[in-house]
């Protein structure tokens, strides 16, 4: 991804060094912390708060810290996932519970929680600690609900949306947010418009993500094909195919579900896409990208708007 | 347990009550939050924070709510040993593991950690919030610790406190410790004293239930006998037998470690006895609970230090 004002990558270097700093002298959490850190991701959750909190550089060691939190608690998450998922990979590498055990995922997803909440009391802002951990806790409600739904033959839209924002636009709109109250307290127009930008972009990279997962494209390294389901999720492309699908093609989606029977992965692609799947993906995908456009131009700071502006199009745009 | 002061069990319904009322309405949640608290259990943590704060009833609904988060923090906890430990049984209940799936026992950890960040940031005292978050942060360091240590064989006296003093006592302390910040903010004797008193009471706490695990006692029900020995985890009683073995004896003993082997439980249970372990480990838990009557006599008031007094006796009287 390409930002417009390089000195956000310096940033996350800042952000990335706070997060090993915090590594305690115990042997094992600091090998276990390593391993997890080695391989940084996209990283806009951090980004989009170090981006909010822009206009007042004289907070920059809070906002750094800010954004370190937030990829604190977007990583315990991850590696909670790979373990509720039964993950083998991560980022091309991998997981935690695979390389180690399922223990050291769940108590190492524990350690880091709870690190990000050392780091947030230390901010000492009533605001922001009111929104991350009311975040962190919709983002496990979120993940319950997931959780239910699988192996579920009939999930409706509203609950795939859902779980869509508790999963994902509940911490982009979080980062966003206390990005803003660090620098914009009293400025609530800001902080509701920007939040709600990053909600929206939240659910567009959500829907990305579930869309990519139905795609053979070949840089789309770091995890299997057909997760999703694999793992006996209903994601948008399959709960879209459904739609669209009669009694017969319904019948053969609903047995690949879980993809416990041998079936050719191309041969799932293929009718999922030939069942609009795919497509219906993309218009959903379009609604929150154009949504999330709309309140980025509402953005009066230039300098944060462009920047918000090609997030969006990078969100839009990324094949993995 | 009996407390001498009959209010308290009224306050400890009050905590359960508001534990129940955060219950969010979604059903998946409710379910098993129903079922984790429909077996409480001892309450040490909580009575600690409510006595620790006792001398100012003005205060009462700050108390009960901080008993509350003390109380999910700790059952949080659990629900992730649980999963840690592939435990079966949990006060004579089937985990949330067993019952449902690892996954289920993962997320509603996190719901329930959530959930008490949560309600700290209610409290809004940042002392409090330093407390509980650097208590969380150590019990998850005092587990990862606990795990590397699983099936080595060399395991010092020291290794063993601390993980008792992380995985218990920290805990432990921070209920009274919070309790006492709260109604008596400058009085720093009196808080570092009874977290100091909380923090041995704790420790002697574990000694003692890694004691239980090597007893027979029929009315030690809840979970399996030598849970703690199938795991491949080396407790006090193990540790101290192992410092009398013989050659052929410590050959026994390694054998033993992870109860691969089919050995019978009352074999193990006697040669253990035999070497001394339990003896050992009654020495130990002695000087932890000489030390908690020593710093809870320090205590000036006397409701209090008899309250005090009255958990310690019991802690170290239990039979299971």
């Amino acid at each position: 991804m390409k930002l417009i004002d390089k000195s956000y990558e310096t940033e996350l270097k800042l952000v990335n060094k706070l997060i090993k700093d915090e590594i305690i002298n115990e042997t094992v959490i600091q090998e276990l912390y390593d391993y997890i850190f080695k391989k940084n991701g996209k990283q806009l959750r951090p980004l989009l708060s170090l981006i909010s909190s822009s206009a007042d550089k004289r907070k920059n060691s809070k906002r750094v810290q800010i954004a370190a939190i937030i990829e604190l608690l977007h990583t315990a998450t991850l590696v909670h996932d790979d373990v509720v998922d039964e993950s083998p990979l991560r980022r091309g590498v991998e997981t935690i519970n695979n390389f180690w055990t399922n223990s050291h995922g769940v108590l190492m997803g524990d350690f880091i929680y709870s690190k990000a909440f050392m780091l947030m009391v230390d901010i000492s802002n009533i605001d922001i600690l009111n929104e991350l951990s009311k975040a962190t806790n919709d983002i496990s409600k979120g993940e319950l609900i997931q959780l239910e739904l699988i192996g579920k033959e009939d999930v409706s839209l509203n609950q795939l949306k859902k779980v869509s924002y508790y999963k994902t636009g509940r911490l982009f709109e979080a980062s966003a947010k206390c990005g803003a109250i660090l620098v914009a307290k009293s400025d609530q127009k800001y902080i509701n418009n920007i939040s709600n930008f990053a909600k929206n972009l939240g659910i567009a990279f959500q829907i990305k993500d579930d869309m990519l997962d139905y795609s053979s494209n070949a840089k789309r390294l770091g995890k299997p094909i057909l997760q999703d389901l694999r793992e006996g999720k209903i994601t948008y492309p399959f709960y879209f195919a459904m739609q669209k699908a009669d009694l017969k093609d319904k019948k053969y989606l609903l047995s690949i579900l879980g993809l416990k029977n041998k079936t050719s992965v191309s041969k799932v692609l293929k009718k999922i896409e030939l069942l609009g799947g795919i497509r219906e993906t993309e218009v959903l995908l379009k609604s929150y990208i154009d949504k999330s456009i709309q309140l980025a131009n509402k953005i009066d700071n230039k300098k944060i708007r462009e920047e918000m502006l090609n997030l969006t199009k990078f969100s839009y745009e990324r094949t993995k």
